[in-house]
């Protein structure tokens, strides 16, 4: 019977120790965040499933989990043009939807410049697979009101320093500007109608190639795919690849500028100019970036300008720009060392005084250790090696003579258990 | 346009100071806890509706959201007997059933005795009113797998310890034993059949006054209620509580013994017996108990033995018990001292030169600051003080001449701007 009871489909517990490890990496992440002069906000798990569909989410709205109205009655469900129609809330697929409604609600608490820490749960239905899951942490930082780029480069640095807290050093970043890219679709002769399109073609370069991109490009009817990628492909890497920016298709003057500002700005971190960087969504409007790590073929994270979408609900246009650190991949590299400091174990025999045990832990615990009390077991080898396992350092056994006072307990080391 | 935005009903946003403030005070719990020897664990927020709504959770199950199945067609709504029928997820309205459910799906990792900390959200679909919101956090305690009293003195000394860590002292604890309650109920010829509806009545003591408890008692049945109150009320407070403990209407040995040892065993916090105190839920088994402060009429939190449930989804019975910390009365009535170190705020003037601006941060920030930075505006006052209140303790100018060497920057006192 209990091999069937299980979390929902594509969601995870997290026992003891893999939670407390999680915790300790999202401290240090959002210490560094807030040491980089974030300031952390939080909103509902739900939002009003009209601002969950209005569009900012992309193909993500289509994997929203809807909640259902309350008190709804069968007449209602035969009467619904659509399953939609039932739900009024839905649970968020990312965090920057509810960071724009978010900042359209307390705009006017809220400093000119705001900077945002966002670490949270979100949920997406999707089919469940190695390493994707349908709840996930997300940990975002965005900058609100700051046109310029500025705003990239504290992002970056505060990215690059979370990352070298974690020990995750050695990371490169690769950087692009949707501005460039459609200039040089434009210098192509790509139609306005078919730039999402020839984008979401360009971003396959990695997965299928040169060649398979130049054919669906022109299988959506770019004419002149075979040119396109004349001196720039293969792409050139490392302090080269900023040579591809003097490039003629590159004729977005303003975003070249940008881009070598920012290179100027992040000091050490290496920064790559990659043409063919996209990212997904459509509504970044200008610097976009991913975090590339030496060791491992997928990004750490990544994001970009998107001034046209916080101010949606507000009614107005607000500069803002984003990064987002893939913690669910992340957590796997990061190995923090054990911040478990003394922890005593009390073995109490089942005769033992309960006041007089309560009274050691009280004077323990007041002292700063972590107190575990457990009945003496038989199989006292394989209790010790669990203890040791959990951080306790060392234990005492506690009889019906024990006395009250911890300076008179005979102390043994759990190491040497 | 801005007013009409706002966080879905009965939920809410935290903005920074806030949200800093509740991280901090669950910061102090989660680490008395762990001081305590619990071990904190996570579940998704949903659970399968099966389980939400297997009798587990009393009223709440009601108040559960229902998450509607992907994919649904409007035929499945034509067909749905009902719209639970539609849905298959369910957020969590309690943190006991994702507990039990948990703790079926791992029990083989846990153990024998496992104490959990879960700090989480739950969500209830209740009509808002002040205090009462539809989103709340919670933490809870439980111990499961320890049969004796021990298990309730150590998630005592624990929630104890951590409103004395949150600067909440003074605080009592009222105990009854639902074995006791059984007694009283026995003693008077009260049926079964009538005993869950007659605790609901006792329980309303303060609300309806004894004359009221005792006409409702009379209305479902009760026959001799006049009579049970006889020598018990009014309830005798504080230590003089315990005598009434000796009254022949409290005849279940066992429950009066457990509640004697937990007296003497609960050290310096004031413990009163309550015969009065019931509590809500329909599962618990054995002792209860509630916290009270003296300055307010409601409880801090509350908990109790529920043998029953833990292992349900297991199929064999696990005794366990719990104590949930009303985390959201609790917060307004926390004042944690500020843990803001030291704060610098560069104020740029917009030709700075940003490498020059982002290695002084990048210095500040490795020496352990915390770092804002600020385009120089014109109202130079008000600024200030908004860093001042953010908890930024001096700022330099930074211009166009600024040299990258934060040993040379003039730097100013904020307290004194």
């Amino acid at each position: 019977m209990a091999s069937a009871v299980t979390p929902p489909r594509g969601m995870r517990d997290f026992l003891p120790a893999e939670k407390a490890h999680r915790e300790r990496v999202l401290q240090r992440i959002r210490s560094v965040f807030r040491a980089h002069g974030f300031d952390e906000i939080e909103t509902p798990v739900m939002e009003d499933a009209s601002r969950l569909h209005a569009g900012l989410g992309g193909d993500n709205e289509k994997l929203a989990y809807a909640v259902m109205k309350r008190g709804l009655t069968l007449d209602a469900l035969a009467e619904a043009s659509s399953p939609l129609d039932l739900a009024d809330l839905g649970l968020r697929f990312d965090l920057t939807v509810p960071l724009a409604r978010f900042y359209a609600t307390h705009r006017g608490q809220l400093p000119s410049v705001f900077r945002a820490i966002q670490i949270a749960p979100v949920w997406r239905a999707e089919r469940p697979q190695k390493g994707r899951y349908r709840q996930f942490m997300q940990c975002d930082i965005d900058i609100i009101g700051e046109p310029g780029i500025i705003a990239e480069a504290e992002l970056m640095t505060a990215t690059v320093a979370a990352l070298d807290a974690l020990g995750v050093p050695g990371c490169s970043i690769r950087v692009n500007d949707r501005r460039l890219l459609t200039a040089w679709l434009a210098a192509f002769d790509v139609p306005e109608s078919l730039r999402s399109a020839a984008l979401i073609s360009m971003d396959k370069l990695d997965k299928i190639g040169l060649d398979g991109v130049v054919a669906e490009l022109q299988s959506i009817g770019v004419e002149r795919a075979g040119e396109m990628f004349e001196g720039v492909h293969p792409p050139l890497d490392g302090d080269d690849s900023w040579r591809m920016l003097d490039h003629t298709v590159f004729a977005d003057q303003a975003a070249a500028a940008d881009l070598r500002t920012l290179r100027a700005a992040a000091g050490d971190v290496p920064l790559v100019f990659d043409p063919f960087l996209v990212r997904g969504m459509g509504y970044y409007t200008g610097p976009i970036f991913e975090v590339a790590h030496p060791e491992f073929g997928y990004s750490l994270g990544g994001g970009g300008r998107y001034d046209g979408m916080i101010g949606r609900f507000l009614g107005t246009e607000v500069p803002a720009c984003g990064f987002s650190l893939g913690f669910e991949r992340l957590i796997d590299l990061v190995e923090l060392g054990d911040e478990v400091g003394e922890g005593s174990a009390l073995l109490f025999e089942r005769d033992a005084d309960l006041p007089t045990l309560m009274a050691l832990k009280a004077a323990l615990t007041s002292a700063g250790d972590r107190v575990r009390l457990l009945a003496r077991p038989k199989n006292m080898k394989a209790a010790l090696e669990q203890l040791h396992g959990e951080g306790f350092t060392r234990f005492a056994v506690i009889t019906a003579e024990t006395a009250a006072d911890v300076e008179t307990l005979d102390w043994r080391r759990l190491d040497s258990a």
